[in-house]
């Protein structure tokens, strides 16, 4: 037991202000040139870094992403790369030319089958697979970076950010390199002289060391957009059970949609027949959600109180401008997106989450997870779970309590919205959940499970709704998954008496049981129909991106 | 379905440029004079307002509510206050007097048994009680503010605030209402030039409207602080049976003490005992938790990498500033604390809670409350759950899986660390938690449970671990806190042959099944016996406040 009266306490400080030094000649203030990025990329890093670069579930720091990988491998190697999203081909090149090794994650979208390859080829050695808050929570205990690489809209010279409608999650991302002496670069659009020239501030300039103007605006994906015309009778149908079934019933006042065609038909719905059901101002007030566009006619018929975004939508940068009672922005007029911040709102603060999956086995276990994807979770576990930290009550969380013992606790309704059949060949209602193959085949310390069926509440599918909180035990759980599984072989193993028996007890809903009729589950009930429906619905706002032009 | 063409989307924006051009004649810029507060406040505030009130764990923006409780309660009135913590006397005379009604809050302290008072009398109405993570996004939902008061310790002119290293809540609580056009007003201790004349910005001017001297600085609490004097031999034996059969045995590498003289008894084994069980290096490396003095001689004697904290701790801040290897610290030296952060930290990237009660019932579950008291959860049910959004394994979370099924997650370890009497007449373990007959007095919707039951890994006591993650049924749950509850009534009660089957079963620990004599747990382990020796450990950097200087 002894003071150690040798040891640095400074090292990560002086060693921050040692790499700095060595772009005294290179950079002008705080200011990188653009055409000297790598140089200086090489100058700043060492072999072994951990380096936060921002690859977001929409936006990219993606021009230094790709200098980051024209490095020198033999001066930078082996980076242990930390990202929220593995979403660009050049996130996985570092990996392949030996620039980097170690991947911390939490999602990878596009890029999970070459993660699969690069790992079997011993390139790529994944740390673990995280939820997006879970990742920025370990940012601050044990896998606080050396660098972090972001992206910005603007900035002034001395550093100050405007990061624009899509901050997502760069304040968390920057937050824990630039208090624990990490090197904080930002790539932005435009680099303006004083911050009286920026629109607002987001990240503070003594949070940031360098800047460089990129060499073209960063990428930013529109992945929130669902066009109208691909929403289908059946997706209408499950939508009205929905609204009947679920948000009408349990009076949820404040939610989190995925993304999908089910749930933007909810959305559709709302100014028609959630009008019908005169439940205008008395559900679905408060959101936390992307601006998704199909939530446009919605807003405009005044069902939606606020909004609170993870990032923001190309095409909804002007809408959202023009509709600050409803959604965050900022003193410039533009939303103000906060991934942290909203998947804390999404746990903590809302009544429910509803979204789909591609695989629920026969207990309520669900996973998006296909075999040699390694494609990771996103923010969908933690917006499918009933967080144990929350204790203040909504009558929706209330309403999912079975008994009156008062250490009974309410519940946040986890809904899983599916087809029985993803298309002829691929149920969705299925025996065992490829997870757990995945898990053997990549050595995963557990199956990569999206929601586990001790949080699903409800599980709806065209066939009907099944509550599964009511269940009394698992034997019951498992019959009232079978009840909604229709013609999958877990639907064809269903004991007709007992299907009836939860019927009658109302532990499952038909459409029939609910007062829906199957004939009046059509398109025509769409509040809009078509993207060019949606942007006359945002009286010209709502500019959708090239690829949903169709008209 | 028909969009609302009449209806005006910017009515906040318009109602907030309209309250803050009332002050076109009483500010200077964004200044408003000290003298002139409660003048501001009256124009600024309308009945009914939703108010964001910075009443910290520790910090106070005590200046702002002291002027709030001076408002004419003609003009202002039936405020509904949303604050973090309720803990000074002012903040309930604003209930008192009229000017506030409606209540939400985390925490309330010394202030809980009047929070009772003030409703019994219909003074006070709470909305709901909350933890701090929940209170911070319900802010994006539904408890979005109209006006956030807030306390930093310097601003420039422009509004960008500099709040030392009591940053605290305040990011959380500002943003809500930056961005969703509330109107943010900083009281600070100076007020500067220049940007250039501020140590760093926390807070970018951007998001601020209102700047004001206070008259004095804001007041901060040292709640943190644990004398080693008042460390007895018995807090010794339960902090080495937790080091060794919980810390070694699990392998516990990242982790939050709450506070309390047990676990400040762990911080002061580490050197000792925990080197003499040869763990240093192998356990307790990255920390969140406040800049506790007693981990004064483990971050000296290098057991500590990492420590991220949720508040400061008043006389910690120059050993902090000289530790920045270890301390999250700003371009300016001193601490960045973030509660928001340190709270996700806390939940989703440490192995550990363990943290001590005032009553654990035989199932397990435990609470703080005491009849009449209103105390509120502040942040210990978030630290002390199994958060079930979380996807990545350590060695210590796979350890408390119990079968091998891939399906069958690992669990956070959540140890309730208690005594078996409070003092002679008041056990720990009761057969009803208080909190109970609270939910009936209040008319609350839920009792004020601290910690579930399910959630609980190990209850310790002085008489031994209760290992209740490997409880196969709650019977065998029920018998295994019994086995370590003394003589208490629950205790007594006790079968011994199935106590001595747990034992036998490794299910219960006593200190002799560890290896641990009782005559060897002492104060003489301890490796700093007082403030003083604790301040001597930190090379005289640790100033300690002078309530605790009692040589």
């Amino acid at each position: 037991m002894q003071a150690d009266t040798q040891r640095n306490w400074c090292s990560r400080r002086q060693d921050k202000a040692r790499r700095i030094s060595q772009l005294e000649s290179l950079a002008t203030g705080k200011e990188i040139p653009t055409a000297r990025i790598v140089e200086a990329l090489e100058l700043l890093l060492e072999p072994g870094d951990k380096v936060v670069l921002e690859g977001n579930n929409q936006k990219q720091a993606d021009f230094l992403s790709r200098s980051l990988g024209q490095v020198d491998n033999s001066k930078i190697h082996d980076l242990h790369m930390v990202m929220p999203s593995v979403g660009r081909p050049e996130h996985l090149d570092l990996f392949e030319n030996g620039v980097a090794r170690k991947l911390d994650f939490s999602f990878s979208g596009p890029q999970s089958l070459r993660i699969g390859q690069l790992m079997e080829d011993g390139l790529l050695e994944v740390g673990a697979i995280h939820t997006y808050i879970e990742l920025y929570a370990r940012l601050f205990v044990d896998l606080t970076p050396r660098m972090a690489l972001l992206a910005g809209f603007k900035a002034d010279r001395a550093g100050n950010i405007y990061t624009g409608p899509s901050t997502e999650d760069t304040p968390a991302l920057v937050e824990a390199a630039a208090f624990k002496d990490g090197i904080v670069i930002f790539q932005v659009n435009e680099i303006v002289d004083d911050v009286s020239d920026l629109p607002r501030v987001d990240i503070p300039a003594s949070w940031v060391d360098f800047i460089v103007l990129a060499d073209k605006p960063f990428y930013i994906e529109p992945l929130f957009t669902r066009d109208p015309r691909l929403i289908t009778d059946v997706h209408v149908l499950m939508a009205m059970m929905a609204l009947k079934g679920i948000y009408a019933r349990h009076q949820v006042q404040s939610l989190n949609h995925g993304i999908g065609f089910n749930t933007a038909a909810i959305e559709l719905l709302l100014p028609t027949y959630g009008e019908e059901l005169g439940l205008k101002g008395k559900i679905c007030r408060n959101w936390t959600l992307n601006p998704h566009p199909t939530l446009i006619p919605a807003i405009e018929s005044g069902w939606v109180e606020s909004v609170h975004c993870f990032g923001t939508e190309l095409g909804m940068e002007d809408y959202v401008a023009a509709r600050p009672d409803i959604f965050f922005t900022g003193s410039d007029g533009s939303l103000r997106s906060n991934r942290a911040f909203c998947q804390l709102a999404g746990q903590y603060a809302v009544d429910m989450f509803i979204g789909a999956t591609l695989q629920v086995d026969g207990d309520g276990n669900s996973s998006t997870v296909t075999r040699g994807r390694v494609a990771g979770f996103g923010g969908a576990p933690n917006m499918g779970h009933d967080p144990g930290g929350r204790r203040h009550a909504s009558p929706a969380w209330l309403d999912m309590r079975t008994d009156t013992n008062p250490l009974t606790k309410g519940k946040k309704l986890v809904v899983q919205m599916v087809e029985t059949f993803q298309d002829a060949n691929k149920p969705t209602l299925v025996a065992e959940l490829d997870a757990i193959a995945m898990a053997s085949d990549y050595q995963m310390p557990l199956a990569p499970v999206m929601i586990y069926a001790s949080d699903v509440t409800h599980v709806l599918t065209e066939e009907g709704i099944a509550y599964l909180y009511l269940a009394k035990s698992p034997e019951e759980r498992r019959a009232m998954v079978a009840a909604v599984a229709g013609i999958t072989a877990i639907g064809l193993a269903r004991d007709p008496v007992e299907t009836a028996r939860l019927r009658a007890e109302g532990l499952v809903a038909y459409p029939e049981d609910l007062g829906i009729k199957r004939s009046e589950a059509t398109r025509d009930k769409l509040a809009a129909k078509s993207i060019s429906e949606l942007q006359a619905w945002s009286g010209g706002l709502y500019q959708p991106p090239a690829k949903f032009r169709s008209w």
